[in-house]
């Protein structure tokens, strides 16, 4: 059930897990989450992935019908797993690894009752951990994903009519998306973290605190899915941030441009400048090795020279991060935040987020995908930066 | 922070959920899921609902910033309850409801950790069955999804033109359906049933398997989301299922229409009227207290005494179940399934979809969402139900 060109990047994959396994003593990794299961097989499929601490992986499937290949095996339910494992001469693990963070604690104690392991692990951490060094595979994904992102942004002009509200402009650039190879879904780690497509905000809608974890905020379209746009009409000395998702791949690049309805105010564009500048200074000293919360914590320094901290990644809730990790998830590890105790790592791929919000006009400031090469860091979204005036 | 609007709504959910607790002696119920959340708030935010078996609920809140109202309290870390239910009076439980087949592994141990209950209690299956009963508010928002779901696919003949794919004619409904109110996120219980706005299925691509519980598949643009339109070309002789989601409140209606390019075989024809005839006869038996088994019993013998099992709910995969509760999420309680002990009960709002997928021609079919009366069922989606010629 392998695709070809995957399974080089496969193999390399499940190496390091097992590397990672035999270090802590674990005897194999049970993955059922559909991030997990992408990840290491390349497809999803509902069932479980099984790699012991040595040998190779199996896969148990439940649905869809009809994959075929090595150690591809058919199941109805988990309690079939302990005689499917003798059946084919696969030992039981003494110390398992479980998706602690990700599979709900039913379906967590139902495997546990299954394995009876004497020991567990945590296989989110693992895979979180594993992730956030991208394979040449997966690099090559992100090249696919950044470029298309890059030409969806360069049609968001064409997108505009005088008139429109945030929503109306936003349908009109999800169906350029949609045009460009975007698949639409758009997967977040953790509880909470729904949203559609992207965001735009525009105008003092970039101040509604949100209850989730992203950069900024929105009211959204109803309160059942409270961020983003929210349907404030397009008027002269309007802000557009277009934080819109690059999902034309698996991996998922994360790049924001602003756009204006007539001119902003000298405030306004001081600001964008200066996420600007701060973009440029974490490009020259972001390197393997470089501490994640120094990155934080020289954004927030020139923020506070110019005087603009009450506005540093918002104005009534401020996010304590300026960038985060990208992947099969938007939210991956690193996270550039002062409390990081991580460094960047080469093959890491991560978003820098540097942005204000300026009451009265909107939300300014730039955002682009980097690769963490051996010498420093690559951008891969590559757009013009500046603000953009709509009409 | 409760909307006016709504109160009396939540106070009547609060008092059943009471009602359920006190009967299985449980001492409160803790809620941190969005759609629980959501269900007993009125809105999405982050941090936890308290609802005691007697008395008041506690609204524990990390994000976002400036919610007010009674017993609005903001809470850091789950590790801070116990003082704030000391500081305010609070009991702890003894028996806690806590959601088992939603929380995470971990996040269900930190809350056993900061509670110790004596015992517990599954507050997923509380609330999934609280929720199956729908309050007038509740059917309120469903008329309206209904009746701009039905809008939405008047306007569908308008998306399409000769020569498009199945991916560029869904690009354009979506758009409709945004320009329409469609809120764009789109829920479901459970893991890996990731889906994007719904799905269309053009000609063979109905037939491929998916991973998901859905009724029909469906390939998908990209393996790591493999449900729905693949890029089929729309030519001559073809069937289109439209199944793209009524999510114009919270409360998503579910709606299936086909449309065809030139006309369709005799043979695709007469399944498509067999699927009427199938809802004709579950509209004419329907009503509180009968079972769901016996409802698909009928539809899979409607299916067979018209030769067409072989095709029913698919064909390499077919789905063992003809209809599914609504609401919040997509797959809410009851299923409509022969292995069902349910009941149909007043309130209760399901989508009925007789569907058989016809090799080399693509799905046929209906689906429409029903509210169950006092005495019968009645249909909530309305739009012509006939196959719909595009060109």
């Amino acid at each position: 059930m392998i695709q070809t060109e995957l399974a080089a990047d496969l193999q390399l994959k499940w190496d390091r897990m097992q590397q990672a396994m035999q270090q802590t003593r674990a005897d194999g990794c049970l993955l059922t989450v559909d991030v997990n299961i992408y990840y290491t097989t390349g497809r999803i499929y509902s069932g479980y992935f099984y790699l012991p601490a040595e040998g190779t992986p199996w896969f148990f499937v439940k649905r869809p019908n009809g994959l075929a290949g090595d150690q591809v095996i058919y199941i109805r339910k988990p309690e079939q797993l302990p005689e499917l494992f003798a059946e084919n001469g696969l030992k039981m693990p003494r110390k398992l690894l479980l998706e602690g963070d990700e599979v709900t604690y039913n379906e967590y104690t139902r495997l546990l009752n299954v394995f009876q392991p004497e020991e567990t692990g945590n296989a989110t951490a693992l895979l979180r951990r594993m992730r956030c060094i991208k394979t040449p595979w997966e690099v090559t994904q992100f090249r696919i994903s950044a470029k298309k992102h890059a030409e969806t942004y360069a049609q968001i002009p064409s997108c505009f009519r005088p008139g429109m509200t945030d929503v109306e402009f936003q349908s009109e650039i999800e169906k350029v998306m949609r045009r460009n190879g975007s698949i639409g879904l758009f997967r977040a780690f953790g509880a909470n973290m729904d949203i559609y497509m992207g965001s735009i905000l525009a105008g003092d809608n970039a101040e509604c605190p949100s209850p989730f974890d992203f950069a900024l905020g929105g009211e959204g379209v109803n309160p059942s899915c409270p961020i983003g746009a929210n349907g404030t009409l397009l008027k002269d000395g309007t802000a557009i941030m277009v934080d819109m998702a690059g999902n034309y791949t698996a991996y998922i690049t994360d790049m924001t441009r602003v756009f204006s309805i007539g001119k902003l105010s000298g405030f306004a564009c001081k600001a964008h400048q200066t996420s600007l500048v701060i973009q440029q200074e974490i490009q020259e000293i972001a390197k393997p090795g470089t501490p994640c919360a120094e990155l934080y914590n020289l954004a927030a320094g020139i923020a506070q020279k110019e005087g603009l901290s009450d506005y540093f990644m918002g104005t009534k809730q401020q996010a304590k991060f300026v960038g985060h990790g990208i992947g099969i998830q938007i939210n991956e590890l690193p996270v550039l935040t002062p409390r990081s105790k991580e460094t960047l790592q080469p093959n890491m791929v991560f978003a820098l987020e540097p942005k204000f919000v300026i009451p009265g006009i909107g939300a300014v400031g730039i955002e682009n995908s980097f690769l963490v090469t051996e010498t420093g860091i690559e951008k891969l979204t590559l757009c013009e930066e500046n603000i953009v005036q709509l009409y």
